[in-house]
């Protein structure tokens, strides 16, 4: 596959200079090029096809080949500029369209500054918005072609394979001993009229008659709590179906830490994980094919993203490793995976593209939503958190980044608070305070249960906004607070000999316990959590050289900082302190980042390039790392 | 792997010419190349290493890493002539060493005439006969190399399968899932002093420790009656245990076609055939492991010949394509197969090393013979017959050689004769007929019970000689017998109105039908067995431009060509009439050619050529063939 590497063209023609001389003419290293009539401009490596240069401006080209110069559709203009004629367009293009400036635009190396005017799409649009505001441009790994191939005589005893092959020598393709066990019966049963499906570059099948019509590829969201599964039409490069469920490895704890230990401890716990998230994987499958009614075996791909301990116990590898300094994972880039290796019940051939992992702790969750938020493409200085129990951090623009992985513990979770509960019906995910007053905001509308993560940032922030929790985190002493809060003094209560704070009384019961409320300790558990990650930023700052001015954006990922509200990550010191209008809840930026990779190969490589581009800074080892957290323990003044 | 293409040594040094001058000097492409003390002198083309010019002619040069540069053991002293000096030998040798004319053999590009003097092996042997003489240099695709690695700390937290890869920096490996698995855990238990092992270019496992000491391959023979295993040491390139046991196919038929025919029949045949092939091979493979004491684990590579049928039954690929025309096989050569795609339980990523095929009738079995038996090396022209039901034929020599399969029908196997039976006790194996007087020879001096193949043969042989049979093959009128044979006249009788020659009486028995005969119709099945085959060379000798005279030896190949006498296929014209001496039992060459593979990379490349150095001529479709067959029906005068 091409990975962007700049092409020359192929030889000149009377009236154009050939690519040579251009390249002579030009001694830049970069040309403008500008097309119309979108009016996009933009800068690129002198070398790069005009093709390429579109598909990275998310300008859509006609092609069915994805720029592999067979299909012939991807026709440009050049109004400007030169742009040398190749031996391909010599064959597609009339001597007339040549003249007026016509190009196949996946054969135009740009080595000056032009000038292109790019037709109307003849087909439906091959694009997709998706990520943070990102556009791809539909270059799928899965690739179909129909095939008429001569039926074998006496004079013609070439063998099934390399007849197959035969017809498509533009390509250089494996075959696997699965597809030879079935392909003289497919050939024959359908008068060698065949359609052969690619994925890379390996023929993963050849199916009986026509079906080009049809590709799929299935996304994941491998999370420790939720995962979540978007079906992919990939002529389109739109969801076809979504659904999410509970990771069914919960029983054997909450997070990472506990699901590794658990294999420590028991010998056979690995294999029971495995199969566990083989079946919710296998379950949210069937659930999509069925209600896009898609056969499973038109999913010729998978692609998935999940943190390294997730994506370790999926495939059976010991997360052993991972649990304990010096934190070591098995690779950066696993080995190639099929679907099935991760209890995927597609086609049986059908690979997975597994994304990369930087660390122990900055897995290919994160390396997808760097993607998907494109925090290596970008000139601003960003700085994105994947808020959790294992926050993970990067920061950075264009120029470099830096990330960490900060231990928060469970306090995001709402595992070890009180009256912490999921995200669910009847849990308190926003407070507000004023004067003297409370407001609550409950999920489903209903009678308040528990709070989950969103809501004890908010009940922490908007105490210590008025004051009632003091910056060392306390609440203040009773008297003081009698005398300041009359109202809210009332619900500062003592249960068991610890302080808390009733946000909710059960109706008729006076019993503070019945009720839901925030403890002291709660507070604890979420000053260390907001420490940990304000430590992590504050040291990737320093790395970077930068100060915490310079940051433009804060991006929030995962569904916990899709919910929290950007005033209260203000307050309590979960992010730097800036306008709340910069502080973007992404939403679920890894499952993004799967559909990128599923939808287009360019995207593939470039989150293979977030390991090269991504720097990770190791917080463990760090002598500084105790001294930040002590100074970013207490609130912000 | 570097497969035998000339290498051009690194830099110069002063005093000695550089490559590139020699090359200049010489203008010659080919050189003559002097060994000492053996004193072998050979010709090679100008620009290949001394190492693969020794390794060519059977001389056993010391070298553990098998010509790649890194071990650094194959020193040679250039007596006379021009050698430089490559970069790697800067490093692995003094200026003393380097002025009296050492050189590393690997690196050393003759490119002009040279005399050099091989030291005696400080190791052991490396070097193997099999084949028909051939020496084998020991090269196997099954490597290990020691390692000792740095524990990784929180300052180097490398990856694992990344420590593992940049301690073999020289190499470039790919990695499976299955080792992923398991990789953390040997580093740490081994306290990160472990060995690698390495088939072709893939690190296949890690083991805990110094296991250097133990290789193994394993070499299946894969017939259609006998499966034959082969254990061997590849440090020492012997087998410490050879096995032979009957294909359990052998219940849906004898021949290829019968179980062609029984996948056609029945749905679940090809999956029983499947099945029935791997319990077969790993049985053996228990067997031999066990004799040898050698744990299955060892085993890292097997290498298998069979006929193309027997190939894809046991991988599970439909075979009807090959039994009906135009004859397409699936490929020449299969996609890449695992020792376990057979069945065969050794380490679990052990590859399968599966011999390439012509065409549908002449299969790997046929090229492992070919390359056993050097025939497309060879300078003479040679006749190649691997006779059976279906017998392949090849002929030429390293000028040209063509080859065919030929129809034999089962009189060879004796499957249609009257009173056919194996090679087992009780089988007449030998016939003699000296004036009237008859002996036989029968396997284990027992009670005759029946005759095999070259009883049968010898049987008709002796009968023409003495004129019981006449040249159209017709038994003469029993008038005439009475006067020329009177003792043998009396075994000419008839049963069920066919006559019969009597070769055994049971004892106190007058009925014939009780005794082991040969019936007329035996005569014919053997006469269009052996029609089919002389046609065949006929017409390879025509293909090829030559005279019958010409030849020089024929090769009877297979367990049944092992055991025919060459005056009686003289006799019945199944060989074209030559001294006798030149007619030459090869023995099982298959079940060689597939040790061959297994000991030597440089074979394994050899048997790939045979594709391009052979040409299949296809039978079916000539009208030369029905007329030359009526020609060579009858017996030769």
């Amino acid at each position: 596959m091409d990975q962007g590497a700049p092409r020359r063209a192929g030889g000149g023609c009377g009236g154009l200079n050939t690519a040579e001389e251009t390249v002579e003419q030009s001694g830049a290293s970069r040309v403008r090029l500008t097309f119309r009539p979108d009016n996009v401009e933009t800068r690129v490596p002198s070398g790069v096809t005009l093709f390429d240069a579109a598909s990275w401006n998310g300008i859509a080209i006609d092609s069915t080949c994805g720029g592999h110069g067979t299909c012939k559709k991807c026709k440009v203009r050049v109004i400007a500029g030169n742009v040398p004629v190749s031996s391909i367009d010599a064959r597609a293009l009339t001597p007339e369209e040549i003249r007026a400036g016509w190009r196949l635009a996946c054969r135009a190396a740009a080595t000056g500054d032009v000038e292109v005017e790019v037709p109307p799409l003849q087909t439906r649009p091959k694009a997709a918005t998706v990520g943070v505001g990102r556009q791809v441009i539909l270059r799928p790994g899965v690739q179909k072609r129909y095939l008429e191939l001569d039926e074998p005589t006496l004079e013609d005893q070439v063998p099934d394979i390399e007849r197959v092959l035969a017809a498509m020598d533009d390509l250089e393709l494996s075959v696997s001993l699965g597809l030879a066990r079935t392909l003289g019966r497919t050939l024959r049963s359908s008068g060698f009229r065949v359609t052969a499906v690619i994925v890379d570059e390996e023929l993963i099948d050849v199916e009986p008659g026509d079906t080009t019509a049809h590709r799929h590829a299935l996304a994941f969201d491998l999370g420790t709590t939720t995962v979540v599964a978007n079906l992919l039409d990939l002529d389109t490069g739109q969801p076809v179906a979504v659904r999410s469920m509970l990771n069914r490895q919960q029983p054997f704890g909450a997070d990472v830490i506990s699901r590794i230990s658990a294999t420590m401890m028991d010998e056979g716990a690995l294999d029971q994980l495995r199969t566990k998230a083989h079946e919710t994987l296998a379950e949210l499958t069937a659930e999509v094919c069925e209600a896009a009614g898609i056969p499973p075996e038109q999913v010729y791909e998978i692609a998935i993203c999940g943190n390294v301990t997730m994506t370790q116990l999926a495939l059976g590898i010991d997360p052993e490793p991972l649990s304990m300094a010096p934190f070591v994972i098995t690779a950066r880039s696993l080995p190639p995976a099929k679907a099935a290796d991760f209890g995927v019940l597609v086609h049986p051939r059908a690979p997975a593209v597994v994304f990369p992992a930087l660390g122990a702790y900055v897995g290919g969750d994160i390396v997808a939503g760097l993607l998907a938020t494109g925090l290596t493409r970008d000139k601003r200085v960003r700085l994105f958190i994947d808020v959790g129990t294992n926050s993970e951090i990067a920061l950075g623009s264009s120029e470099r980044v830096v990330s960490t992985a900060a231990p928060a513990g469970p306090a995001f979770e709402a595992a070890s608070i009180r009256c912490g509960m999921r995200a669910a019906d009847g849990a308190i995910e926003g407070v507000k305070i004023d004067g003297d007053e409370m407001s609550l905001v409950v999920i489903g509308d209903a009678t308040p249960v528990g709070m989950c993560g969103s809501g004890l940032v908010d009940a922490v922030a908007e105490l210590v906004k008025v004051g009632l929790i003091d910056h060392s985190g306390k609440f203040i002493a009773d008297e003081e607070a009698a005398v300041r809060f009359p109202l809210l003094a009332t619900r500062l209560v003592k249960i068991d000999k610890e302080r808390v704070f009733v946000l909710h009384w059960r109706d008729g019961d006076g019993d503070p316990a019945h009720g839901v409320f925030l403890s002291q300790r709660d507070v604890r558990e979420l000053q260390f959590a907001k420490a940990s990650i304000s430590t992590g930023w504050t040291i990737l700052a320093k790395e970077l050289g930068i100060e915490l001015a310079d940051i433009q954006q804060v991006l929030l990922a995962g569904s916990f900082g899709s919910y929290l509200t950007p005033m209260s990550a203000i307050r309590i010191g979960l992010v730097p302190r800036m306008a709340p209008t910069r502080i973007i809840s992404a939403g679920n930026v890894a499952g993004e980042g799967a559909k990128m990779v599923a939808l287009s190969v360019r995207e593939r490589a470039a989150a293979q390039a977030i390991l090269e581009e991504v720097e990770y800074v190791e917080l463990s080892g760090r002598a500084d790392f105790n001294d930040a957290f002590i100074d970013l323990l207490k609130f912000p003044g």
